[in-house]
């Protein structure tokens, strides 16, 4: 018999009765029912119940497990009695009496319950992670995650990429955030840098001419703490191809993640026709550039309804360059009640309010109702329904100015509409490509003019784009946007040096920093560079979407806690003074 | 028609003659044959061959393009002159008459060619390291790669094993080399380590419950330069299991190694049987822990024949403690010129020289040369012929002392009369898992206890075994040997912390030092931990084998040359003030 099992914790049932067996595991449960003890013996598998009584042979080092002891036991399957058999688990039909036992690790008293559902601190579950990770929870999460990084690479590998592992310890490579820096000791005073993603290297393995990469990447971002990111690392799908439009590699990563979803969903419904909305329109009509196209409000511009009208702030707004009044549509929210609660919203966000109509029924007559329907008379009134297709019991809200001062609120307000009139689909993945991203914009403060986005995509019209107004490039660039999220980004790459110079120009950058800062890649395009194109998916953000966690250490096996520690590990920490003095560092005090 | 290609450089055969096609890819070579230019076009997949001749409508623009230009091409596939076919390659029997033509990509003057087989120095090969890429070896080596990597993970999939992925920025673990650090800035003075390996976390992630983990895992040490190991970061198939014997581990991953060498050998030999050869026998036998199996060369104790011989030198060195001689057979090497070779190769390795017998037929009757056999006399060499089992044309040599002193070189010499001899089956993968590795050694000099290898393994025997002679402990710790290189290395580990207190206290470790260095696992084992193991495995060692490689540098994309320097991407480099003091951190100045 092996030393540890004959079956795991969730193969044994019927078939199995009378059959001398062997299982180990850990004690999830034990009850005492008048004598006889009862063992919920848990492996990653399932849970099988095992028994003793005063007749075992053992009884009396049954009696002495406690909860997450691992032991191992030998026992005889038996038969539940009917009415004792538990449906809803595997082996629930039969229990396994026990002859002998050993004890494989005994527990200390635990700073976490893994059996039952108790809510524990954060720093408790981080601190004691092996246990915490023993729970259902976290068992279900980890597993998913690795079924979804695997299935990814099956869907790659069947559209003919191939990974290729790029280097970790490798150059400084300013991509926007942080570099982690590593210490040379071979080199004192030089530092390596982790990768912020494998940008550079993914260009040069095309110029290299694989044709087709991907890569499951770790990325490196020496960032300050939000709930939904990791501190230090997260992984993305890297992918990069030769030879393609922005279409080929929508064409070719559609599959892929659309394949997820359906694999992994749980049943949710997953759009399979994933709309192209410019960045443009993805400001106007969501506020944002990743919308959630669950909820199917579309705000509008209604700037004419407005202008010279007797709403005095909006009609004196419009009087500027760059002002304009959005309305965001509110069918069936037809109430003075939820209008005020969206407007106290408004205010929650820090605007002074948003201004509304609601059109309700009174004396069988349609009645716009609300101050601002007053103030611009019904005919305007009567325009703005028809413009937003709305009728009685809808509401819309108004929002002006600067569209870059009232999106984001505007967006936020959007998905609270959405939300609170149960209009978003909660149970449903929708996808949209944002297109057509602005390659430059303008610092509102000192009028320079940087990079938008990504520094490396190539404009729209090529050199000729670049010789006109930088603020109307627009970049082969775009996003996935999914449920509110930036799921994927990714650009067709700029691959001509001379659009590159021209294009870090505009930015305000000489070929000498272009040289510097990103002197591999540039010095690879003098020598037959292929035009090419990808993008990168967040692997964390995916896993969090299918397993409906809002927390990304819920995901991830080992997580820093968000002052970037890890708590069990006990990193960061002090290094030795040979440590510092083979890098010739040392550490200057603070000053506080 | 696509923007830049309806077939790769591999797609096209004689049913496509008459089509209009587009490709793209590199000017291989061009060649001018009476005003017909003959241009080689390569991608990925492969090459075909376009034309123009002076009645191409694009003749001129043509003319322009150089080696390892990236160019597009529009034109009719027509089918070669049976005489001009070529059946070397898939696309050998058409060529392609250029109608249109589109420069990707220019090429400035190549400080490396890509067509033909010129050998460049390997700084001039890292820096463009993207055009040495273009070349078929390492095109060939780095698919290689990555499908091995593939390979290894659908059968580890296969036998029910999920990827976990364990943190890179982490905690300094001392495994015996140096850690990479990483300052925090968050935490300033305090540092990460990037992990050697994820010894701990895979052996936490058991504990979690986990049951079956593998990764293709990054590792990071900070080792001085060597011509067959990556001075940054290598990667390994790491695995580990639960509730299982040292048996369950080599059951589990032999039918991987062994399909991966089936699969990607090139119908090389590959063995199905591999031995279970003690730590102490590979030393006596192979005088190495990791024997090449091809050579069926086995050392043999043989100091009985010497004890109080006729040969002094060896006689009286027997008279010490713990000294040895010890034979090496050489069937078929019985010549003088052949053993004189090897004596002078052992003087080479800084030995007085090797003894030696060959046997060679004089008037018909067997005779034993050499000036050794004269001085023990005929009983003695021919006692030494019966236990070596060799005869006529056959020789031995003979190294004495104690065998930590000779052992060394005897596996060499041995690995070359192997060779010379012609007895090594190149055309194979020899496996044998060596086992029973000592838990301890002791220093020759200061005559301290340490751990000889992973302080991690379980000692064979428990508490127990630790009561007695350290020296005498073995673990359940092994290694694969395959054709002379350490493949895999594993053990079972030591889960119980009475055992691992015990263990280390031996070494000189106290417990104080036990919960500081591995504070982590520590922990996690007061909770219950499982018994486990596992391995692993090298994969750039792996890719090197089947590649035929001995330069670990040909099996990876971007390698650091041997100064630990990216010469391609300029790393490591000078840190901006700003980062410095962002980490407040200090470069001390060179002292000379």
């Amino acid at each position: 018999m092996h030393a540890f099992r004959t079956h795991t914790c969730a193969d044994l049932d019927k078939s199995n009765v009378g059959d001398t067996v062997r299982l180990s595991g850990w004690v999830h449960r034990v009850r005492d029912h008048g004598g006889i003890l009862f063992i919920d013996l848990r492996d990653h598998y399932g849970v099988t119940q095992v028994l003793a009584d005063p007749d075992s042979p053992v009884f009396a080092d049954v009696e002495k497990v406690r909860s997450e002891w691992c032991i191992r036991i030998d026992g005889t399957v038996k038969a539940r009695d009917p009415e004792l058999v538990n449906p809803k688990i595997p082996t629930g039909e039969v229990e396994v009496f026990v002859r002998d036992i050993e004890v494989l690790g005994e527990a200390a008293e635990l700073p976490l319950m893994v059996f039952g559902d108790q809510e524990y601190p954060e720093e408790t579950r981080l601190r004691y992670r092996f246990l915490d990770l023993r729970r259902e929870k976290l068992q279900r999460n980890m597993t998913l995650r690795s079924d979804v990084v695997a299935s990814i690479r099956k869907r790659m590998w069947g559209a003919d990429f191939r990974e290729y592992q790029t280097p970790i310890i490798t150059a400084s490579s300013p991509e926007g955030a942080r570099d982690f820096l590593v210490p040379s000791r071979l080199h004192p005073g030089k530092f390596y840098a982790l990768p912020q993603a494998p940008q550079q290297f993914k260009q040069l393995i095309m110029v290299s001419g694989f044709d087709k990469y991907f890569q499951i990447a770790p990325c490196f971002r020496d960032e300050d703490p939000r709930a939904d990111r990791s501190p230090t690392d997260f992984y993305q799908l890297d992918m990069e191809m030769s030879f393609v439009t922005q279409q080929d590699v929508f064409d070719t990563i559609q599959p892929v993640v659309q394949g997820i979803f359906e694999e992994f969903g749980g049943g949710r419904k997953v759009d399979t026709t994933w709309e192209q909305i410019s960045y443009r329109d993805a400001a106007m009509w969501y506020g944002t550039d990743k919308p959630d196209l669950r909820n199917p409000i579309k705000m509008q511009d209604v700037s004419e309804h407005f202008r010279g009208s007797g709403f005095a702030i909006f009609a004196k707004l419009l009087e500027q360059d760059g002002t304009q009044i959005r309305a965001i549509p509110a069918p069936k929210g037809g109430s003075r009640k939820f209008c005020d609660r969206m407007n106290a919203f408004a205010q929650k966000e820090g605007l002074p309010g948003m201004g509304y109509i609601f059109w309700r029924e009174t004396d069988g007559q349609m009645e716009a109702a609300g101050p601002l329907a007053k103030n611009i008379g019904p005919e305007r009134t009567e325009a703005i329904r028809q413009q937003l297709d709305l009728g009685v019991g809808d509401a819309a809200f108004f929002l002006g100015g600067k569209p870059s001062a009232f999106e984001t609120v505007a967006g936020k307000a959007r998905t609270e509409i959405g939300n609170e009139l149960g209009l978003t689909d909660t149970d449903r993945f929708a996808f949209a490509w944002i297109v057509d991203f602005p390659m430059y914009e303008k610092d509102e403060e000192t009028g320079a003019i940087d990079f938008s986005h990504n520094p490396f995509s190539m404009p729209q019209g090529g050199l000729e784009a670049l010789q006109g107004d930088p603020l109307e490039v627009l970049g082969y660039q775009y996003d996935l946007a999914c449920n509110g999220y930036e799921l994927i980004s990714g650009a067709i790459r700029n691959h001509k040096l001379d659009i590159m110079y021209k294009a870090f120009e505009l930015a305000g950058y000489g070929p000498e920093e272009v040289d510097k800062r990103f002197g591999g890649m540039v010095k690879a395009f003098r020598y037959g560079a292929p035009p090419h194109g990808g993008c990168a998916a967040g692997i964390d953000r995916i896993v969090m979407l299918l397993a409906d966690e809002a927390n990304i250490r819920e995901v991830i096996m080992f997580p820093m806690n968000q002052r970037a520690e890890d708590l069990m590990m006990e990193a960061p920490s002090e290094p030795t003074n040979e440590q510092l003095r083979e890098l010739r560092l040392r550490v200057i005090p603070a000053e506080d």
